[in-house]
């Protein structure tokens, strides 16, 4: 028991007097100051033209190949699992789930498992006192154009505790303990709860106190010059957006809204004081409502019985060719130094819809949430966006049976539309999975109590719900990365 | 689509204009202003006769029985697993553990899997403008004294949803939406993760707004009263103790801490702007970081391949006479009126020690609390007691295995304990679980820097943890709420 009894000489506690301060004040302004902020490296039309040059330099190809020449990956002869030959990394298995009350109570599907936690991490430093971020052009199979722009680090366990023969994962030092530098947030959040089983990934932002080499591929940008990029179709990545929406935010200054009563009212939803219709308590409980109401239960099963599913030369598929099937690629660089390699990825069907309703109310902007179970969701429900959806999947449907509000955000005027933009979801598991991200203000006849499953609540108050993690989705977490380019 | 279009006449939002503010002020000084009162109907002394009149009422009859006349249980053929006929209830069934880093790195036990997330929940309301608690004089099988004090409502799901022949369960329509009263807390609690699987129950506040006719069976108290004789042996029940633990108070009058620095300190420790040793964001990110540290893997198995724990006809236990034993009880009450049943319950083979460290620093109570990871976790780890566990299993061990502070808590001179109680964990579920609950100040000399796994909190910073959930197990929680005695 060696730390109980040891003599200790006069001690020296790092006392946070104004802890309470310092948590939401004085950092957070920093990252407020970046949001608004030029970078003092590159202008952002620069970092995009850098973003096409490493997207040159990396120049890779990435081809689809049937199963059996998917080197390093096979099926299991039991239960037709798709796995690694390491065992490692992650598996297609299938999931038997239990939901109710739910239009289909009761389902088998594959799912991806990868139960390790990995990292996703970025490194911000001051640079004239301005925030930076240190970005990563980074190169993903699934990914239409490759390479997007990326976290310092984006990490699996299995690639950080180096099981394959890669190189060290440059920059990793900064976010494992023992380190240097400041956590600003940290925490686990959610990956899409359709397609994987239990997966989180660690958000973590650290503030470098040293210098900090930057290695090619790697570019410092403000906060603001990422947002202007995140309002671009398909160029930040999902692991990007994902670690920007744990940033921490002050409400910026008040004239920055200008006469736009729509950025006034988004700048007021930023202060911890302005006038909410619900309290936190209230949406911690509405959130514990909604998972004592759904009873999920999930069962692994083997990949060859779940029903529906087929296994062809090429592809798993759903008999309906609906939802998404999972396919190989194999990756090579032009570049032959770099390594190659296989991979199993989900390709879904079509491409979904992610909407967040807002809208003023007594001045502050509040954001429709909608509590919304998924398969493989650990812990059953978490606050989605609006509409959180695959509109192919309910075109035959009855109206009955469609997603609440599909045919508001499929019909919206133009001049309601306050974020449109199509982004691509992680590159390393999903082929070209794109979806459309918009947030649209609704117009002030729009009902005023929503269902019992939604609930409206200011963005500090997501932001309340997102540093405690597990409670935001990561579709939700994304449009909240969006809606802060808005003020 | 009904929601979306429906023409809406001029719309009242109740918004909370000063939520922030209600949030932690108003309703928590209402919950402090209890904590110092004294009763409207019944002093804490008549309070507790009142429970052995109830006690002498309820008049219940508990036995041992073995398996084979366990009515209403049996072992499925295939897995050996402990079973209810109708299916529901909870089950007893295997748990293969994999953990590292961990003295023992992989093993297998029995569990309890009971997936449903029951209610756990006090009503509570004014009276003289005092708020009162609706507290229950409960018979549980696994008390050794039987009845103790209960929540409003505590039931499973299959309790409520009257799966079994039960009576409707009183009060229940106050904890279920749609429903009358303010919510005042309320969140998903985990439970022992030891002995269970993934366990949770909702614990939730709720003030009745209407009248509320007191039943047979229950009592109003004030939380001053319920703490009185929570600081008695045996008396308030682990799922009160949880649902105290979730109540907010506001930090109570400057005054009432007198000359005594022990209590100065625990009340500056309730203020939010309290100087601390960390921050939110610290506290939140060295859970991640155990989270990612540790890595657990959890596979239920059959009960009949447990190894080193046998059958016999009226226990499951381990070969070493440790841990645990499952066993059967015939439940019957005098008064032929109430229902009678059998049940398996699980029987720790000796008592646990839960013991917090506290300190003051620069004023400032800190609580000294461990990251734990435990075999049925629903997320790996929690923040524990300092001390958690059954010193009896470790007496044979080297001093480098035994856990951090045992030899502390084991020698801890009489002065320094702050708080001393023997108390019972869930009697529905656990036979004579009886731990004991210390609360003990360190001296100056102690060392400084805690190990990695260990951290100094403040109360209130516990109470931001505990309003999101599955953050402080359920030990933690009763030690809370047991130390929210000593302001």
């Amino acid at each position: 028991m060696p730390c109980s009894r040891a003599a200790a000489g006069p001690r020296r506690w790092r006392v946070n007097r104004l802890s309470s301060v310092l948590d939401r004040g004085s950092p957070a302004e920093r990252f407020t100051a970046s949001a608004s902020a030029q970078g003092r490296f590159r202008s952002t039309e620069d970092c995009l033209h850098w973003l096409d040059e490493q997207r040159a330099l990396q120049s890779y190809a990435v081809e689809r190949v049937p199963f059996d020449r998917l080197q390093g990956w096979r099926f299991t002869d039991d239960t037709g699992n798709l796995v690694h030959h390491s065992g490692r990394f992650f598996t297609v298995e299938g999931l038997q789930v239990g939901l109710r009350p739910f239009r289909v109570p009761t389902w088998t599907q594959p799912i991806i498992v990868q139960r390790e936690i990995g990292i996703l991490g970025i490194l911000v430093k001051e640079f004239d006192g301005v925030l930076h971020c240190l970005m990563q052009a980074k190169m993903e199979p699934g990914n239409r154009n490759l390479v997007q722009l990326s976290p310092t680090v984006q990490a699996t366990r299995s690639n950080y505790m180096r099981v394959h023969q890669g190189r060290a994962i440059p920059y990793l030092e900064h976010f494992v303990a023992p380190r240097r530098g400041r956590v600003v947030a940290d925490s686990l959040q959610s990956e899409q709860g359709g397609w994987f089983l239990h997966k989180r990934n660690r958000n973590i932002v650290v503030e470098a106190e040293d210098d900090v080499e930057v290695l090619p591929g790697f570019c410092w940008m403000t906060i603001g010059q990422v947002q202007q990029l995140l309002r671009l179709d398909d160029v930040v990545n999902m692991d990007a957006r994902t670690v920007l929406s744990v940033m921490p935010f002050a409400r910026p200054a008040a004239d920055s809204g200008g006469a736009d009563p729509f950025r006034s009212a988004l700048i007021r939803s930023l202060d911890p004081e302005a006038a909410s219709v619900h309290t936190v308590t209230d949406a911690i409980s509405w959130l514990t409502e909604n998972k004592a109401r759904f009873e999920l239960t999930q069962r692994r099963i083997p990949l060859l019985d779940t029903a529906g599913w087929h296994r062809g030369a090429d592809e798993i598929a759903h008999v309906s060719g609906g939802y998404f099937s999972i396919v190989g690629v194999d990756v090579r660089a032009r570049d032959r130094e770099v390594a190659a390699w296989m991979q199993p990825l989900l390709r879904p069907a079509a491409p979904g819809r992610l909407a967040m309703l807002v809208r003023r109310i007594d001045g502050v902007l509040h954001v429709l949430l909608q509590a919304r179970p998924a398969a493989g969701a650990l812990d059953i429900v978490e606050a989605a966006p609006t509409l959180h959806c695959t509109p192919q999947t309910f075109r035959t449907l009855p109206t009955a049976d469609r997603p609440q509000f599909l045919d508001y955000v499929l019909d919206a005027p133009q001049r309601q539309i306050r974020f449109d933009t199509w982004l691509s979801e992680e590159g390393g598991r999903f082929l070209h999975a794109l979806n459309r991200y918009q947030i649209i203000e609704v117009e002030d006849t729009f009902p005023t109590t929503p269902p019992p499953n939604f609930m409206w609540l200011t963005v500090r108050q997501l932001m309340t719900l997102l540093r405690f993690g597990n409670c935001l989705n990561v579709e939700a977490r994304s449009l909240l990365a969006c809606l802060h380019t808005l003020w």
